[in-house]
């Protein structure tokens, strides 16, 4: 694929990783005439489903992700942790969007947090914890309550620690062991946003509007349209947005999350993550848009125009985690409501399982 | 799977063909979270993109059709003339949806108008032609303008010839040819309308609105939603729907085509015929709806609650025919157009490429 020219239908897309975000992705893909290969470390995943080839094969297996970037026309990725190293390896044989250096980004929180705060973009107060001594300082600096996070490969809440006095400091001291991570302030938000940002190869860049997020246990539970937040405050959130892609140069959809801490706070919104791919907070748009979160991914890697980001409708999206799939029966029988499952076999606590999607 | 349970997520349904109207069943049957099992003639079919497993043998391989049988929960058909004797002998071996007899009467357009005529529903007049005799006398009474059509394996408007006077009698009697025909008057239509309707295994039947739809050289250019017919005719086109659904005690999507002629006409609505199946004429229901005519024909066949036919939007839908589909960058770069492309590689005259759908 050249720089220039859009892939035509009947090319093919890589995909790392083998998820419900890279089933939904090979789906997309599908209904524009593209092809996709699934590359995963496991068999029998999620997105084998909708595409036409697969790869299992290690994501340190040099060989294997050559070869599976020769047999494509550009790749790309659906998880969050994807090594930084593959989708580099992919790169010696293939174009690949999103660009490296935004994935590399948003793998290391402190990283994260540095890369916002040089663009004037606010976060959580925050400092650096690589030693016992080091969280010591941190704590007298940030205070509590506050959050220990590691800095690397955490995801639905996996790998933080709440420090909410003094007094679990032991705790936190346990759980540090020796892993580099940050002390964030706690913050102590009035919602949590994210907005959806698309941008292709062009530098075009549309957004879908905000939708406004509510975490269970850590894990999204919620996704509305529209967010209630008022107008100045959902345009702040698409600039924020918008700084982002355009300094990565970025090419496709990226989430990021946000705090909004009410119109009267210093910052009104806080980049809580960023996540380089399409997202949980976004499957709203299957239902509520013309074209997806997932098509203009799509659009955007293959270089094609960008769809839309229109809504016809207003929606909350919920995700079914763990049991909850098991109450399918009812919520296929449910008005106005889109069901999309997954396909995973076995419904363990806290496995996204599939969301539901009603319009109003 | 049994009469009465449905077959849950993880299940395989198994689709007899593998064109374009298999892959967005296949693609439907994957947002539930069930699994497709495409059988086909050919191989690299476009049904093959979106569904995990594939068989390719003969229709009348005995064998491959047990094996294909077993290997599924529920076997359901994709295209217009599926041989009646294959999906019989996959009866053996699993659950079957629709009906043989439903396929068999849609097959042979004699049998079919006989059926509706049965069932007072009002068709185009029309005689039995199998010789040339029988033709002369089937001109006699019929007149012209009047169509010959074959029985059988008749599709956008193959094996059919325009008797427009009786200067044409000799091209007719040339394409005859022995072939058991018979003869139709032509109908000097106001609309031509289309009802999709779906009937669930409880015997809940549902309908998405009636589309206006336009031919082209008899291949069917586009539908539009909402036709502009008076409600009362729409209500009408619903009736009939309902009764041909309730007498197959059909289960899964039929469509059935019908021609408007006007509300003052002795006879407002005639069907030109029906389809045992999803229909190019309900591709709008993908963007129009939250449950398509694909999704509602799965939740149909695997016993699940039929879902909302409510439309959230207008809609045109536009079939790419051939050459047509070279159109797509500038296609994609339309607002407010959703793009499917069914992977197919060559773009013949005449060939079904894709479709597009605006919705206002």
């Amino acid at each position: 694929m050249t720089a220039e020219a859009p892939l035509p239908p009947g090319g093919t897309i890589g995909i790392l990783g083998g998820g419900q975000l890279g089933r939904m992705l090979a789906m997309a893909a599908a209904r524009l005439g593209l092809t996709c290969h699934i590359y995963s470390d496991v068999p029998d995943v999620p997105a084998f489903e909708g595409a036409l080839h697969h790869t299992v094969a290690a994501y340190d297996d040099e060989a294997a992700l050559l070869e599976f970037a020769k047999a494509v026309d550009v790749v790309t990725v659906e998880f969050e942790n994807v090594p930084a190293e593959a989708l580099a390896t992919t790169a010696r044989a293939s174009a690949v969007f999103p660009p490296v250096r935004a994935v590399e980004v948003s793998q290391d929180r402190l990283i994260e947090k540095e890369f916002m705060k040089s663009h004037g973009i606010a976060v959580a107060p925050f400092a650096c914890v690589d030693t016992e001594r080091d969280l010591e300082a941190a704590v007298e600096t940030i205070g509590t309550p506050s959050l220990l996070k590691t800095r690397r490969l955490g995801y639905d809440g996996k790998g933080q620690v709440k420090i909410a006095t003094r007094a679990d400091m032991e705790t936190a001291r346990a759980a540090l062991a020796g892993v580099p991570s940050l002390l964030e302030a706690f913050i102590a938000f009035e919602a949590e946003v994210s907005v959806i940002a698309v941008r292709g190869r062009s530098g075009a860049v549309s957004f879908y509007d905000p939708s406004r997020n509510r975490h269970e246990n850590q894990i999204l539970a919620e996704s509305r349209v529209p967010s209630g937040l008022p107008a100045d405050i959902e345009d702040a959130a698409r600039d924020i947005a918008a700084r982002i892609v355009d300094d990565f140069d970025y090419v496709g959809v990226l989430c990021v999350e946000m705090f909004y801490c009410g119109a009267d706070a210093e910052r009104p919104l806080m980049v809580n993550e960023i996540a380089p791919r399409v997202h949980n907070s976004g499957h709203w748009t299957i239902d509520a848009c013309i074209v997806s979160q997932f098509e203009n991914h799509v659009r955007a890697i293959a270089g094609w125009p960008l769809g839309t980001t229109a809504r016809h409708s207003d929606a909350v999206m919920t995700n079914l985690i763990g049991a909850d799939v098991q109450d399918w029966p009812v919520l296929a029988g449910r008005d106005g409501v889109a069901v999309h499952l997954y396909g995973k076999r076995e419904a363990r606590p806290g496995r996204k399982m599939g969301h539901v999607t009603r319009l109003f």
